[in-house]
């Protein structure tokens, strides 16, 4: 297999980040007489670019901490010919040569096996004057030494009653990771996002969760408008003018509106392209040259849930397509690329959110039929100190399959979100949830974890016990249904949905007459705080012959998707 | 399915903690009309069991939050009748009642369907004078209430040189929270282990982490050793004289060495015990009376991995049993009863230790083949702040499915070892674990997480890209092979292998003659500090020609497993 059979294998790889550099150091451990040449633009490989935000905060204080790897450690661990400053302008296929353009000219460079490493390039939105120089954005080595030289002279230089203003546009990972950081150097941020809620891949119903953290942080938000304009305001400091009028002072803009595969020289190269634009590549990452492989966020994977086909821009998935692609040309045994969940989390400010798998959008979006399950549920066990509550929804199928998971809370979501990433990647159903056997003691958590009351709900909503009625389904539910609060009298008079009864889950047995009266042969939508007081008062409705059904996720996730109730 | 149909269905539950609670609570959601009965031969229902040594530590400073449920919380809420300090003496099963004993005398208690959840006793273990009143055990409120006034009745007269002597027998997950919570307590304590290294599930390489925790926090270790006897020495106060002569000052001593079923009273009624003397149920927890199921600590269960059968106390089992037992009676749907992996977990000071599946010990004596691979990698990205480094063993059958996972470390174990509890109820391959889509951002994770490292390494093992030699192979590898060192010569210097040869991973391939010359045809067993840096050379000598194999957990696991060569 490694044995050298004539001439070395000559292996180039085009872009030297993640997934190309875990495909030129796997193939030189797979082949140690192989010519591995590593060619990148930038004057950088190997950086942690999941970590520039956090360079920016000033968390991650050295920028060598960034620069996992350099062209020299390279050569001496892996004998890698790592050449940054290297342009590939063209790829040559019939003669298996590349024009590559350096600060000294251009040459070819001839492979035997080509990988295709090229990342992405961030989407440009039309926003008027995106050219002035205060719009940043945070994608390289480059950029984030730029927003810190930026950030420091502006706090150098800042008026002590007003700080600086940052507008960042786009509340996605990476700019909430920006919006944080900012604040964390003592920035006035105002964060501007197109959709009506912050982290559009959340569900809606959990964004405000984020939200409310912002606005505890000072950061001013702005949804579901735009940044129309870019420009120079009165004061000869930059403005940001929204679509919505606002205009917004700002001595620094930073633009992260997601991004694009950077394909164009696989696409010059007449390589096959999906119609997102991602290059195509088989289960061994082999392109539609057979000489030519690619990895990394320019590619197209298959989603696990939906089998929809597009670029994932994420460092997990591109790391095990570079280990792939060395594996299939160095003629090693290869394992078959999974489908992707699109697992990703968010750290803003003293919350987590991390989603895996379809979200409600994308589910309702392709018509696939789903259940919803809400539930708010200690990380560890209530009685230990410590606890924090998580707010976790997961979708299933109506056969019981997990299709996906999101969560927010200020512990132990991460957790979570890896056993249910875990959990589709194995096609569990809500059976399967239910009976999961994790690691329990008080400071952990607990002898039903969460996972496992996702699966419990799930069942019971599934399979008839415990039918369900959603937030958003509110209107409707007063309209056609008795709404009953079966929460204490002093917690319905902190704030209820105007029309409904409150009668306390413990008072139920003795008063279905009153229910049965006002109810008057419609439905009866019960809740409570959180779900689980309103599913034994579901239960003895119709255990007594009601056709009661059960909020998911109770009064909680009811003011989360209908802010208006919470100062009702 | 909850419609009445003539009398209500009469359901007696005898144990009213984890199991038996479950049970009957989720009757009742099941049945509205069932009239359930809870008899609770204690004081107390519904008590967290594992969250006793942490009243005793006064982490949890409030008894009341150990007791989850009361008689009259549970009547309010789920119309259950709960008696406690009912005792149940006999079951006459042809006329489907029990003989219950109060303290106002006795009477008979018919039922349609029993539950019997009867727990777990504490083992008594051949320690002469186990019945001095300083020895305690740590299973009960009461057992915790007489701790905790002990402890501050010694506390109050303690002599401000010498703190108060505790002397905990057994060192298995409930005898470290005790060990620690004591230790919290301001007390001397001395731990007492027969096995050869603390936590006896935990395999051997992964022990000594933990020994080191207790013996920086003062505890006073004594392995390999049993309790002979306790009695009261010269000085008026107790002693524990240990087997090998050793005497211990005792003012406390805790025993916790092992539980075993509560079965007698389901051996009387003649229902069908396993070997191991835990009741037999079938998928629905159904005893081999058809009236009667069993649920928790006392029945047996089947491992996931082994096969074998036997009890299980664990909190989780025993809640999703009791639901079970529900189902089953109720005529509701029931899931199979899973196998049980024994996923479990322990705080020991700073460090955290969890287990899930087969451990190694397991897997020797059932002769199952194997291939244990170790990682010690950080929970979080190394270069995020906080990293902390975590010791991970997973073992995996020849065809690559994922049998046993442990770990030790200060943060994120909890997380990897239920994502691999998850994963071996998947029947996951390492081909599945280097494939899982983890959720990774800096302050969570690797893009390249822990559990996708243990994946990579198996596969590479088992393949035969990376053969591996391990810790205890090392007398066989001094003998018969060259020792090759690839870690830096300073980190040689500060302790090595006698007799290995020291050539840096950066320096290999110019230094190969010297490689063939010391190996003279053998062998070569390569290791560096954490199998990393050693799996690269291996590569570079296997794809020079060489024979080489690559010491899996490196020196890490190697001084953990040989204590002696930490200090050669």
């Amino acid at each position: 297999m490694t044995a050298p059979t004539s001439a070395p294998r000559r292996i180039v790889v085009v872009g030297g980040v993640a997934g190309g550099m875990s495909a030129a150091a796997r193939a030189r451990r797979l082949d140690e007489q192989a010519r591995i040449v590593v060619l990148e633009q930038s004057d950088y490989v190997s950086f942690a670019s999941c970590g520039l935000p956090y360079h920016l905060s000033d968390e991650i204080e050295r920028r060598d901490d960034l620069l996992l790897h350099t062209p020299a450690t390279l050569g001496a661990a892996l004998n890698l010919d790592v050449r940054t400053g290297h342009r590939v302008l063209s790829i040559d296929r019939d003669a298996r040569a590349l024009t590559v353009e350096t600060a000294q000219g251009s040459y070819r460079e001839p492979y035997d096996a080509l990988v295709l490493a090229p990342g992405a390039v961030g989407v440009r939105p039309p926003i008027a004057g995106l050219d002035h120089p205060a719009v940043h954005t945070l994608r390289t080595i480059p950029d984030v030494d730029g927003l810190r030289a930026v950030v420091e002279g502006l706090l150098d230089r800042r008026d002590p009653a007003d700080a600086p203003h940052a507008v960042v546009v786009g509340a996605g990972f990476i700019g909430l990771e920006a919006v944080e950081a900012l604040a964390h150097r003592g920035l006035q941020v105002h964060l501007v996002e197109l959709a009506d809620h912050v982290l559009p891949p959340l569900d809606a119903e959990l964004a405000p969760l984020l939200s409310d953290e912002l606005a505890a942080h000072g950061v001013d938000l702005h949804l579901g408008v735009s940044a129309a304009s870019v420009g120079t305001g009165d004061t000869g400091a930059a403005e940001v003018t929204l679509s919505d009028g606002v205009r917004l002072p700002a001595d620094l803009v930073v633009v992260n509106v997601g991004v694009r595969p950077a394909s164009q020289l696989a696409a010059d190269a007449g390589l096959d392209l999906g119609p997102t634009g991602a290059i195509r590549v088989d289960g061994d990452q082999r392109t539609s040259d057979p000489h030519v492989w690619a990895v990394g966020d320019a590619v197209e994977v298959h989603h696990a849930v939906t089998g929809a086909t597009g670029p994932v821009p994420l460092a997990g998935p591109a790391n095990r397509q570079g280990r792939r692609a060395a594996d299939s040309i160095c003629g090693h045994r290869t394992t078959p690329q999974a489908p992707v969940l699109g697992t990703a989390i968010v750290r803003v400010f003293g919350l987590t959110a991390a989603i895996t798998g379809a979200n409600q959008a994308t589910l309702r979006r392709e018509g696939i039929p789903h259940e919803v399950v809400h539930v708010h549920t200690a990380h560890h066990a209530g009685y230990f100190p410590g606890a924090e509550q998580m707010h976790l929804v997961a979708t299933f199928a109506p056969d019981g399959t997990l299709l996906g998971a999101q969560g927010v809370g200020r512990d132990g979501i991460d957790k979570r979100i890896d056993v249910l990433a875990t959990s589709i990647r194995a096609g569990f159903t809500a059976d399967d949830l239910a009976e999961l056997e994790l690691a329990y003691a008080p400071p952990y958590g607990s002898a039903k974890d969460a996972v496992n009351m996702l699966g419990f709900v799930a069942q019971n909503a599934l399979d008839g016990t415990m039918p369900q009625w959603q937030a958003w389904d509110l209107d409707d539910a007063l309209a056609t249904t008795l709404v009953l609060d079966v929460r204490s009298e002093k917690e319905f008079a902190g704030g209820h949905v105007p029309g409904a009864l409150n009668i306390p889950h413990t008072d139920l047995r003795g008063r279905l007459d009153e229910v049965r009266a006002a109810a008057a042969g419609r439905p009866v939508s019960v809740h409570c705080a959180s779900g689980v007081r309103s599913y034994l008062a579901t239960r003895i409705l119709r255990g007594s012959g009601l056709d009661a059904r059960n909020l998911s996720g109770g009064w909680l996730t009811l003011v989360a998707a209908q802010p208006s109730l919470g100062t009702s």
